[in-house]
């Protein structure tokens, strides 16, 4: 980040803490979890500009803000006046569409310093473009992709992982703190978020489907699945997946696997982000052996009519047979 | 157990918690974990009789026993008059061999009602048979394979993960707990503590795996190594490897990773248990997919000569020429 | 072999030879595979005696052999005035059953220098021992298990992979000729053949698992199935699995693909081997990283209800849901 | 292909068959394989301009040609008068900068019919695009990548596989003729050429490790290599890298393995070549586990310092220590 560029974020960032209440916001993307985020931060008192190519989830955010959200009709409508533009996109393909070239967001910042927050799950390298980009615009990016689903983003509950500038990283801190419980600064390179977030994701697949296989070896063992948790979850086996989100049915209540494996974080979102650490290992020449093999059975469990279930449902899947004859 | 038996036991039990500090028993495999688990026995009071095929390793836990170790010329001269009898051995192949037949231990317990505490890592159906076998001679016979290395057996802080009636268990556990800081109760059935600690190793293997990959992976993609592990411990790729053991060098002090993975627990050791959780797997009829893969990897690094490095040397492994030339 | 015993299965040889239309030989195993072969030697003119568990089996067998075969009531009753003896079992634990002790097959040869064919898919490690036993009992016993299902065995086409001396070899040659088309002679230590065709099937499995995702991806590419197959086959990709058995119905005709998966070689089978190729390389400390993949590849399928199909099938099972839907 | 375009095509080539010898081409590309195959087309009559980013590229190939090549001072410049152009670049990406744009190859042949043969190892879906832009551009573009390897190229003796119309391999084919032996009609979609040897070379990569690995289990279950690769090739797990190119040293006289994996096909290569396996199997959700395995091996091997031995060297690698020790 240049010195001019922080010197306008620094003025920004002083004229959003004298005006905390009203600080004038954009934000663009409001599918299941944007429109809950937009929600949160017109709820947490600013006054945010809302996009999406659909004009019914624009309509419903705007309908449900008590009057501090309003309706742009294109994307870079949200930009003039903004001191920060948060945007959740699909994919990286649609972040580069509607950030880069002159008649893009970037471009329409007019090189006023604005902040662009991008919470969009993408690639890391796509973020440094983008960033890059952003700085001879006069602007700044950094990347905030989340953890936690549609129920964390609706409770403003998100877990938020960031890259960019530590000092750009602070002035986005309390509007992500409106949006989510916590905000990790992940490195000063942007893209670190997405970094971060995509190795997480694929040490959770990873972990997942060992917990999956280490349950079912247990049960046809003869032991007693809460049992084998009880012993996991005191020893070195222990992880996330057999303590939080067990996979076997009536282990963790609540959680997808006790409620036939609906909800929860779809396989085929998991396949989307392990194929970006696979793509993201191919470009770094890093081998992910485990990783590689678990990105297979998730596009195995995706053929087999399990893209819309859980990713725990691996311990269902493992064992079909056994539960269609029972 | 038949009534028979459980009386028996029951008697010898209070015989035992009527004379806790004196009680006499027996022990066989005084290797590494052994030596330090029948010197604990001794160092809690009671009076143990010991034997192992090395006479050197007899002496030595004779000589640091305070008088409380006394030497058997031979297996079953541990048995006479001891109220239970421990087994430390190398696997199931010796269990086998030592327990069963007309010259084995069972046999010279004559029908007293000993207590048999088997903690060799083994195969659980090996356990069901010469429970069987205890049985029909009288005698008790429970599983309980350790959790936890040398340091851990030394100073006392094993886990044990026991597998019979819980009436053997509950007898069992004053003496675990001189030798351990741990004891969990797996199942009723003889061989459950092999199980779960199979399910657990599979599982560490995965994770452990995944968690080299996860941090190679941030690695090359420009994040710093604490940053990360930062991450994955607040996010769903936690587990026992990414916060405890740490398998890159400095983000955990004192594990192995940070002393170029020396000591710890040996690639040859998780091998050794990840076959046995092969041979449980297809012996049962389950596919464990990741953890199939994870033991090719450990076979494969063993023939590259990390055998006798800690399991957590993936991380460097799967970057061997980077660190050839850095 | 000591020279006492290939001096007796020398004249035994010549006997075989100056009477070969009317020698007489014992068949134990009358399965699908050992029904037919047993018949194929009573046609080629051999009296036989033969034996399994089932009457009906034995039965079915007396009556189709024009008088040649004979009922005998005990294994060990077809061994006296053969001079070989054929073995077809399930698995080399019946192997161990019915040769070894003091009541088996062996001691009831009572050193008359018998000759043991066993064709039983097994363990060479046991072919080993039980070539031990046998020279200790003044007998000789090689291995000489079959490649070819069914139809071959039926149509006497089946091909024999042979371990154990070159001149006890040349004495079976003619006796397996009756059964099979080929006879390959694979290595003087006894079990050779075992661990040809278990090497076999393991690369057999490994390149009929990459036919199907290649033609799988090819025909996602838009490939018609006809065309990739002849690129393979005039390329380096050509193996047996695209040329003599292509997984995609229509490329082959008369193949098990091109009639829905039914028959063939069951995947149920195919797992039974890669688990004899998987014990196998963890007794030698060898990786098989593809091997190991396989395995548990052909585990789940086998979980998933496809034990009966033939082992091609993989190609369906990689796109279950197009399946469904079309 | 538009009506109009192939009537374009059709004069071209009638005017190329009356004048075959002295027909005038374009060849960009001369790297060790196109400097081989451009050589070549000037041996067999034809005038060449020929362009490549090394100025000492062009001067050699210019210089061996009896003066029917000549240089080019760009690409664009081998366009004007030629009825053929052949690329033959490093990947897709540089096909894309080349082709593609106002300033491009296809602009700059002025809708004048001319035929693109890409002879660049790519992705299908980018030769589906450059096809249709030149369609545009009232020029022909078809996709043209080779099998076998430098000294293949310097002999004339490459495969090529090939997608796009059929009208257009048929004028294509001729000049195919004196670059390589074999040239395959692998469909009419401009793209399956290129589908075609990602397909062959996954299965080739999946079957070369799979013969190593089923060589190396029968080594150390004792059997003569010379003799398992005869049982293989006489059975079902008979494949091109068993038969012709077999990796361990000594079995095939002059192939790699026989001289230390020198030379050959690159691993290197080869994971280039599964990575666009893997990712053209992402974008059209097919799964390739063992496809993907394979690329994680390769991958492992590059990290080890493997990427410039022959593909056929994991035979050393599952075996490293026994090597270094021996």
């Amino acid at each position: 980040m240049s010195a001019r560029n922080l010197l306008r974020l620094t003025l920004v960032a002083r004229r959003s803490a004298s005006t905390a209440s009203a600080s004038q916001l954009g934000f663009i993307g409001l599918g299941n979890m944007g429109a809950s985020m937009a929600t949160n931060l017109a709820k947490a008192g600013h006054q945010v500009r809302v996009f999406d190519v659909s004009r019914a989830a624009i309509d419903a955010v705007v309908a449900g803000s008590e009057g501090r959200a309003s309706a742009a009709s294109s994307a870079n409508e949200v930009v003039p006046g903004a001191s920060a533009v948060v945007t959740m996109l699909p994919s990286s393909k649609e972040v580069t569409q509607i950030y880069s070239g002159s008649d893009g967001l970037l471009a329409a910042s007019k090189g006023n310093g604005t902040l662009f927050i991008d919470s969009t799950t993408g690639e890391p390298g796509v973020c440094e473009k983008i960033a890059e980009e952003a700085q001879q615009a006069g602007a700044v990016y950094i990347d905030a992709p989340v953890s936690g689903g549609v129920v964390a983003a609706k409770n403003a509950q998100l877990t938020f992982m960031c890259g960019g500038p530590k000092s750009a990283f602070d002035i986005a801190a309390p509007l992500l703190a409106a949006m989510g419980k916590k905000s990790i600064h992940c490195g000063d390179k942007v893209g670190s978020g997405e970094a971060a977030k995509i190795c997480n994701n694929m040490l959770l697949a990873v972990s997942m489907l060992g917990t999956c296989e280490a349950m079912a070896l247990g049960k046809h063992l003869g032991l007693n699945p809460n049992n084998l948790a009880e012993v996991l979850n005191a020893s070195s086996g222990r992880c996330w997946s057999s303590e939080v989100y067990n996979p076997v049915p009536g282990v963790v209540p609540g959680v997808p696997s006790s409620r036939d494996y609906d909800g929860g974080f779809l396989c085929a979102l998991m396949l989307k982000d392990l194929r970006l650490a696979q793509s993201a290992a191919a470009q770094n020449q890093v081998s992910t052996v485990m990783g590689g093999l678990a990105c297979q059975i998730y596009s195995l469990m995706c053929a087999h009519g399990l893209a819309a279930k859980d990713f725990s449902v691996f311990y269902k899947f493992l064992q079909d047979q056994q539960n269609k004859s029972n």
